[in-house]
């Protein structure tokens, strides 16, 4: 049997598979797909009406394929719920660390908060949270959550300390703004008539400056009520 | 064979069953005794977690005969949340046919949206939402809210056109408000420190004053001013 010497060449021979970094990465952003698709038709139809099925048919692919980057609905859930929160964590946290007025910090966490809330992930919290979910993964989603609440109401106490907010508790004052915010999660649509934008910022404006109208100086009082009398 | 007379008498004989009236109000009664202790601990554990063994178990009672007063569990969800969002259509009513000042008739409305969502069924409304139920009955539940909502509209349109409440979109402020308040139904727990009561009254002033520190008033601000300056 002759044998042909094998040709030794320095050229990289161009692999079928994906190198390790690569194809986690790959695999990742599938990954991101299969939870955004999902977050979107939770959404739409509701956490119940929602089937593995119809995930993996708005996806164009197969059941057992969605198995690959996911192991339940639960687990989508869980996982939509978790990036919201850390988002939600981590974008306050940088307005923290930057410092400034307690009430332009507030400021900029609401406007934060409303961000997310308005998206596809945090949609999910607020539409579904974590009531589907088993206790020990509830447990976790509600750590994330008292965190995010507690930042809330450091501000609003250092805003009431350096007279910028109103005294008041800053516990429940906390839990209206992120509530209102919150709701929006609840009734926003995609379709409807003002942009995310719009919503935060109107909305924010309304919750610091209340919806009273203001109340004209008692010089301005006294000029009205001498125009009207006779 | 001899017969004896039968002995007739006007006195009523008393019977083992209930009259129609009165067994008809003792299974309302037991139903809402179901329904009740179902909410509570929807609320307690989320409604995922509870089954109706706990429920028929909470209640003394076997499962069979829960199922003389309910269908499912989603039967109790539904009837749960029709009644939250029937009793405050029907408390909002009252307030807009009493009529007075639109700014007294929204705070009495907040009043009473507040109160509803500190109550069992209230809470199950705001905790678990219509997500679990079928289609159809998601339908007659979003048509009572929007109902609610669209009154709370109203009545801020009003508070605007009389200068009792700043110029703002009132779809956009009326979520805002009733968002707040939905969401003392997520956070809310009966052994917390504020009273339901405390909790409507302070939360329904930020919503309506914000949180804001007063401006001073020019004047006040030059001389507060002149003070600090050299």
């Amino acid at each position: 049997m002759s044998t042909t010497p094998r040709r030794s060449t320095t050229r990289a021979i161009a692999s079928p598979w994906l190198a390790g970094g690569a194809r986690t990465n790959q695999r990742e952003k599938k990954r991101q797909a299969v939870l955004q698709t999902a977050a979107r038709l939770f959404n739409e139809r509701g956490f119940h009406a929602t089937s593995l099925d119809d995930i993996a048919e708005r996806l164009h692919v197969s059941k057992p394929t969605l198995y690959y980057y996911v192991k339940s609905k639960d687990d989508i859930l869980l996982e939509c719920v978790r990036q919201a929160l850390a988002m939600m964590q981590a974008g306050i946290a940088e307005v923290r660390q930057g410092g400034g007025r307690a009430l332009d910090q507030l400021q900029a966490c609401m406007r934060i908060y409303a961000g997310i809330v308005l998206d596809d992930f945090g949609r999910c919290v607020i539409r579904i949270g974590e009531d589907p979910l088993p206790p020990p993964l509830k447990k976790e989603l509600r750590r994330l959550k008292a965190g995010i609440d507690h930042e809330f109401r450091h501000l609003i106490a250092e805003g009431v300390a350096d007279g910028s907010l109103k005294s008041c508790d800053p516990k429940l004052a906390a839990f209206m703004l992120a509530g209102a915010l919150s709701w929006i999660g609840r009734w926003y649509r995609p379709d409807g008539t003002l942009t995310p934008t719009q919503i935060a910022d109107q909305g924010i404006a309304l919750l610091l400056g209340g919806v009273l109208a203001p109340v004209p100086p008692p010089a301005a009082r006294k000029r009205a009520t001498r125009k009207t009398s006779p």
